[in-house]
């Protein structure tokens, strides 16, 4: 399949490469930022444009890899394509015009600096307008991944909600406690066993069965000393947290 | 050297099996409850009492593993002996009665359910309280560990509050993405690949580097649309965690 890209951000910097490898044809990168779209078109020995006026109108599938903020958006290239949104949160009927549309969200976090290379394990969740472009969809997905999840609106909403939960909020508390360990004059690095094994726990287990330390133990002690060394907004997180584990706690 | 292990909890039943492969003695392990004590000395082939009257005399080294809020605690075993604490949080100190006492604190969750099987790259801080025991300390980390810090009862505090930041609160925010997940019908596994790849970016980048997500984008719009999916506790997790997303991005 003919496939133009529109957005060549941490996404789309991932997942055409990987399409490409999958055997798919990226014909064209579009985006405003000329660099950007110059480096992943480099990366793909393919073409790209800065221009809306220039997008290709021969391809089969428009992947829309932009910034939630952009939606609704008025569809580019040819109407009779399959238009896919890769977003969590933003309906497909946010693609104004599109006569075949769809959702191709695959979901893991992106980074230019360290693409992800094995899209085998990746999540991809679909939806689509028909039973055509579903189908045609459900082939793209299957080309990169083993893991397909047909998903309404509402699922994958709730899908983006937890990713933010399990990453945007775990890696803000990573960073918090580097904070912690730059007051100590400690390195970053001591810090990499606990959270490997954080995560890799919860492959074995639940994660309220494996929550450990002062609050599940209910240590009011340790609990008061940490709050002793902290500036005042750690101490919100740290206790709207802690009462969240104790609240579970009890459950068990 | 031999060693009395002081408690059969999720530490002890890790680290005194680890020591043991290591070439140590561990010649009795004492727990107030029969079937942690039995449990763990069944493992080690030795022997057990849950009577402190019948604690070995004769060991070099008594390793304390027990819960904070038992410290401070009289000690036990011989007086002449060198005495571990295993607490991020409690000063040696806490040992009452002891004219060697020392840390030694293996930094890495602990549980019974799957114990720490490799011990190289676990960080392990030492302190002690006279040059012999710091010797003796730092002999018996490295014989587990490549990474041992000396430190001080300051700087073992900040790191074990960094631990909780990373790993109980991390813990704390998977189980509440798996609520999300229930709530729309989907597996927990389809966030492993999430989780995995948040740890494994630390490796290569800073956390706030490593930061994306709405909050890290200044998305208003999807953050409200999240807002709207949660009952209120949860609202006040993503409305702290957030702002200081934005507040660090501003750095930057």
């Amino acid at each position: 399949m003919k496939i133009v890209f529109i957005g060549a951000g941490n996404l789309a910097s991932s997942v055409a490469p990987a399409l490409q490898k999958a055997g798919q044809h990226i014909i064209q990168i579009y985006s405003r930022t000329t660099a950007s779209a110059q480096q992943l078109a480099t990366i793909l020995n393919c073409d790209f444009t800065t221009s809306a006026d220039s997008i290709r109108q021969d391809a089969d599938i428009y992947i829309y890899a932009i910034t939630d903020k952009n939606y609704p958006i008025d569809i580019v290239g040819s109407r009779q394509a399959l238009h896919l949104l890769t977003s969590g949160s933003v309906p497909y009927t946010a693609l104004r015009g599109a006569q075949h549309a769809g959702i191709f969200y695959p979901f893991q976090t992106f980074s230019k600096v360290q693409p992800v290379s094995n899209f085998q394990d990746v999540p991809i969740l679909i939806e689509a307008s028909d039973n055509q472009s579903l189908l045609k969809t459900e082939e793209l997905a299957h080309c990169l991944s083993e893991k397909i999840y047909k998903s309404t609106s509402e699922s994958r909403a709730r899908l983006h909600l937890a990713g933010v939960l399990a990453n945007n909020f775990t890696n803000c508390l990573y960073a918090l406690a580097n904070e912690q360990l730059e007051k100590a004059d400690l390195p970053f690095d001591i810090l990499l066993p606990l959270i490997d094994e954080t995560a890799h726990k919860v492959h074995l287990t639940t994660p309220r069965q494996a929550q450990t330390g002062p609050a599940r133990r209910g240590d009011t002690d340790v609990m008061q000393k940490q709050l002793n060394l902290m500036p005042q907004e750690l101490k919100e997180i740290y206790t709207i947290l802690s009462d969240n584990i104790i609240k579970n706690s009890n459950k068990l």
